[in-house]
């Protein structure tokens, strides 16, 4: 296969797959700065991924969505299930830079060796959250975590290319008018396996969760499934039991009705198209300064000879790459 | 070349190039289904386009945008200047679902022959805005329009990748607290060529622009050009002389200062770039049913025994495509 890794990089993976988490920070940021060691890494974890469970949470901003995390982290841990969580930040163009909040956020898991959190940066990726989150969601898979939670900012794409990463996504809103068409206008109600109205001490929260019950049916991803609609207070623990089990049930019924497999064939058929619009885009790049041909092209297209399109087509013909 | 064209599109073509703008629609619908035909229109086309002036218009919902786009066109359309509108809609998965939103909003202008607006669906979109939004404007460009204003809908990744599309970019903020903290967090401050505080009658305007003209340094794009912050009121028609001229200002000081071919040059290198991406994934998915060689490799990252990224890197691999 020809896949190349540097020695410190197969150290790393030695120790990630015997536990050592500590191996993981470094691997992150292998996996965010797009390193040439990524498909080796890739393709040594492999035999040991596909086991955690890999759950969503989405949601417009202020639901309380690190809050919730938190106190399904510590629900989990009760239970000895060991938690792995991934932010992601579609804002930061820098890596690990929320490395500090990271530790604020979580202190109560700080000295938890079950528990580990990490932020990812997917601004300026070729690919964003598509091409970086399930690679580093595998690295926590192999390392061994039970649950893996997957934390997005709840803006935009980001929340909807969540759906393509995980098993389960629980989408969380709280009791405000807008919150809900907010949700629809952006799509999550087709996405939701679970429905949280959190902070649902406030008023109209059992209204816009009796609202959502009738509304799910409409947008419902399959007919072997309706997304339950709970309601929660993430800082007050209440309702973070129920939501817990129905995480869990998702995950049953998946198993069950052969669909997780599924899903997850999916997935890998939308990977490995990203991956190999990555790759190429790469060795284009790299291209451009050694092939002749290509800096023929590149030529014609910065003195605006012919459209980038066209360009586009004449060299993937002259590659000849699977010629239409 | 080889570039298939059907017949009734070249025959929409021929229309575009003499200005019969009733062939636009048609041309856009069949960018945004990325029809087969799209390189070759682009080819024919190419010939006319880089005349217009590219003007994006974006910032948070709310902000007015849509209102000052009329004032924008009502203002231009005094002086001759024909334009057309392009509004991207991130949130709709609807070709051209938006038409009748389209008539209703410029209703001054519906009648008019120098004023085309059309709404672009990129949700779904292989590249999204990124893919359509360029060919669309240069279908514009071709048909003539001597301004072309792209309103994005001011959230998520759309707002910064309208930079790497227009020659301008003016960023509508209100002044409300939390808008110009947004604005930030969004990275807007960093891709704005020209700031506008609308709806400058509500309380706050003018410490907010203060505020603005103060850390515009911090994010300026460039040595050669200061954002100017402007305050206007676009449903009441103020301010809109001053950020038209800004706009012929900021048009000026690119082509003056030879950065225009600069800034376009680089917007055709990254559309190259997204259009072999765009391509090779449309071969591939092609080639899913038809090359063996695909069908084994596909077989392989179904039953999941190889890492699509692996499988990824063995295609291009075994391609031949520009090999490391």
């Amino acid at each position: 296969m020809g896949l190349d890794i540097d020695l410190k990089t197969e150290d790393l993976v030695k120790k990630l797959l015997v536990g050592d988490i500590t191996a993981l920070p470094k691997l992150i940021s292998l996996v965010e700065k797009g390193s040439p060691d990524v498909p080796a890494v890739l393709d040594l974890i492999h035999p040991h991924t596909g086991n955690a469970q890999r759950i969503g949470i989405t949601g417009p901003p202020g639901a309380g969505k690190s809050t919730l995390v938190e106190s399904i982290t510590t629900n989990l841990r009760q239970d000895g299930i060991t938690v792995g969580v991934l932010v992601v930040d579609p804002s930061s163009p820098f890596s690990g830079g929320a490395i500090l909040g990271d530790r604020v956020r979580m202190r109560d898991h700080y000295l938890d060796q079950g528990v580990f959190i990490r932020s990812i940066a997917t601004r300026g990726a070729t690919g964003g959250l598509s091409v970086l989150v399930p690679r580093a969601l595998k690295l926590l898979d192999a390392a061994g975590f039970d649950i893996i939670l997957l934390e997005t900012a709840g803006v935009g794409q980001t929340d909807l290319d969540v759906m393509d990463v995980v098993d389960t996504v629980a989408v969380v809103i709280v009791p405000e008018a807008g919150d809900a068409i907010q949700v629809m206008k952006a799509g999550l109600l087709e996405i939701a396996d679970i429905f949280v109205v959190n902070k649902s001490d406030r008023s109209g929260a059992k209204r816009m969760a009796n609202d959502l019950r009738l509304n799910v049916h409409l947008g419902s991803k399959n007919d072997w499934w309706e997304p339950p609609v709970l309601l929660t207070q993430g800082h007050r623990n209440v309702g973070i039991d129920e939501l817990v089990s129905s995480l869990r049930q998702h995950r049953d019924t998946l198993e069950k009705t052969n669909h997780l497999s599924k899903i997850r064939q999916l997935q890998r058929r939308k990977e490995f198209e990203v991956s190999v619009r990555e790759e190429i885009t790469n060795r284009l790049i790299e291209a451009t300064d050694s092939s002749p041909k290509i800096i023929e092209l590149i030529r014609k297209i910065d003195s605006d000879e012919i459209d980038p399109i066209v360009g586009a087509h004449n060299f993937l013909d002259d590659e000849g790459i699977l010629s239409p």
